[in-house]
């Protein structure tokens, strides 16, 4: 007897996942970490005002959400200076990623993204049959020129940039983002991807132009509002291209609850300004820690630090397995020259404390 | 200058949606429902331990939820007494019907289904450009003799069998539909929708078998445990069909929270005992209120009553029309004969009372 009848394109695809959770580490160490450090959410959470919100939404679980995400959107284009229409609103950028990458790429379509950049952009042009075509990074950050030289090399529709950059924390000016966005050709279209803008200790976001058809910008409550575990992200661009995510979106995706958080916590501006300083500051600390053991912490625009542990890749897998070992949950880039480094997302005091005991001794495991 | 340059399947989707939202409707109409009658959500909401559980997980909602749903899946699996490794979760069952029509669906692919039953299945099977083949209602339910010798004529890989219906609240007995799930053959796969199974009053559901490839059933929280805003659905299926899920889902899509009130809502059977009491008593009240007024209430094993309006589908259209303008959120199906119908979910007494005082309004006016 056979199976169910999948795709061909379905058929070639690894079940294989982009991230393992630490949820997952922790059930094979049968222990807690007690610094979570590795998936660069804010430990410094979201703005009391949203986790009330949530609260008091909770007894309203019995009604859907509203699929258009009404007041949301209405909150951030009165926040942009834009129209509900050039917003679309899901299940995280994760989640957007998806539709995107559905809506534009087939079989064999020709896709531009940095090699080590984000892996499940990846998963998802995989995943409708694109040909990823993976540009180096130049010193330890997105390179702009290669990028665009290769989308008009392949006539790419899609190529993905993100400003920050993750996993590294490096960053472009605003100028030349927007050099970038121009020098998309005619039937290009650029993903990028601010999830960690407001980390940006200046202004390194161009203005937003949503009568340009040739960018989509990525937005999250996952980093700096601080609710990674309640899905919202969202997606900036022309009304066309917006609407075009109504076409195949899962209207009904979106939580009540998370509809709820997002509008407080957009409203609550104060708190984030707290946040990004706190965050500041424990990013100094872990750097501060790095530079203590004779590790070179790299520049960051994020709410994580990258830290050059000043040997091959091999020599920082093992620091970040002796530190997992020790319960602290730190990832790394997997691509050379970068998987030099290991990285560390910002933390609590309690937590940086437990980094700063817990390194010098998985450097010396490591060795 | 020309735009992204879309897929051509999907530059020839409409952006149309599968419902519109009540909150959609209030806001047109300028005023909000006085009783939400119309999306079969349960107003008698989750169990109060899942409420408090998503309250106290809001400050949580910093991290990720887990992207495995261990412990929702253990939970589940313990349930049915079956394995984890039988069961998907994902964002509600319209998330999971996407995945599914990703996984066995491209250009030109035969699915089968039934005129009239649920148009998100629809949305999604088009979406990845299958050919949608609808057997006809026999009487007001769905006819498996019919979906069977389509399938088999079409050589389809899909076939969707609901159980019990949505819109028509009808039913089969366990034995019709494992003749059903018995039938379909080599290389085929029935999605068996039991999104309302708990409400019914007999048992329907023929035992579970993940040994059989040729079936996927799919439960939500979203009816029976009261949860529709917090997205979650789940499949059981065989081992090798959950695992070709995670080949595309959006591994990181599940809201911490909704983690957190499902496994919550899952453990107080009680309290689902009591909401399927409550509900067959407002149905039987719903059924009353329509006899009242000369009309025939279906029978029906969901949380919601379809009321013959004895006339046609313009008269139904306009009851309806007019019920909502009286404030009272209700639909109806969409296709002949069964659009002669409209559809009341079951609600408080307070809701109840209201739709009592309306109806014969709405009915006159329609006249």
């Amino acid at each position: 007897m056979s199976g169910p009848r999948y795709t061909p394109l379905v058929k070639t695809l690894p079940s294989t996942v982009p991230f393992v959770g630490p949820e997952t580490q922790e059930r094979n160490r049968g222990s807690l970490f007690r610094a979570r450090l590795g998936a660069n959410e804010s430990v410094f959470g979201p703005s009391p005002n949203a986790i009330e919100a949530m609260a008091n939404a909770a007894s309203e679980t019995w009604m859907y959400g509203d699929p258009e995400n009404h007041y949301l959107k209405e909150a951030l284009a009165k926040h942009y200076n834009i129209a509900p229409e050039n917003i679309v609103v899901g299940e995280g950028i994760d989640g957007l990623f998806g539709y995107l990458a559905r809506m534009l790429v087939e079989n064999g379509t020709p896709v531009v993204t940095s090699l080590g950049a984000y892996p499940t952009f990846n998963f998802h042009v995989s995943g409708y049959g694109g040909e990823l075509h993976m540009v180096p990074f130049k010193g330890d950050g997105e390179d702009p020129a290669a990028l665009l030289s290769k989308t008009k090399e392949l006539n790419a529709p899609l190529t993905y940039f993100s400003n920050p950059n993750n996993p590294m924390g490096s960053w472009h000016s605003k100028e030349t983002v927007q050099e970038l966005i121009d020098g998309i050709p005619d039937g290009g279209l650029l993903c990028l991807d601010e999830a960690y803008i407001e980390f940006a200790q200046e202004d390194i976001a161009p203005d937003i132009d949503v009568t340009n058809e040739r960018v989509i910008r990525f937005r999250t409550f996952s980093k700096g509002y601080g609710m990674a575990g309640a899905r919202v992200g969202y997606g900036i661009a022309s009304a066309e291209l917006i609407t075009a995510f109504n076409k195949i979106r899962n209207h009904f995706g979106m939580t009540r609850i998370s509809q709820a958080g997002a509008l407080a916590a957009l409203a609550d501006q104060d708190y984030l300004q707290k946040v990004k300083e706190t965050v500041w500051n424990s990013c100094a600390t872990i750097a501060s820690i790095a530079r203590d053991n004779d590790l070179t912490p790299l520049p960051t625009a994020t709410n994580f630090v990258t830290i050059d542990c000043g040997k091959d890749g091999d020599y920082a897998k093992r620091v970040v397995a002796e530190l997992v070992a020790r319960d602290v949950f730190v990832r790394m880039p997997f691509v050379e020259p970068q998987n030099r480094c290991i990285r560390v997302s910002a933390g609590t005091e309690k937590d940086l404390a437990i980094f700063a005991e817990e390194l010098p001794k998985a450097l010396k495991a490591a060795l």
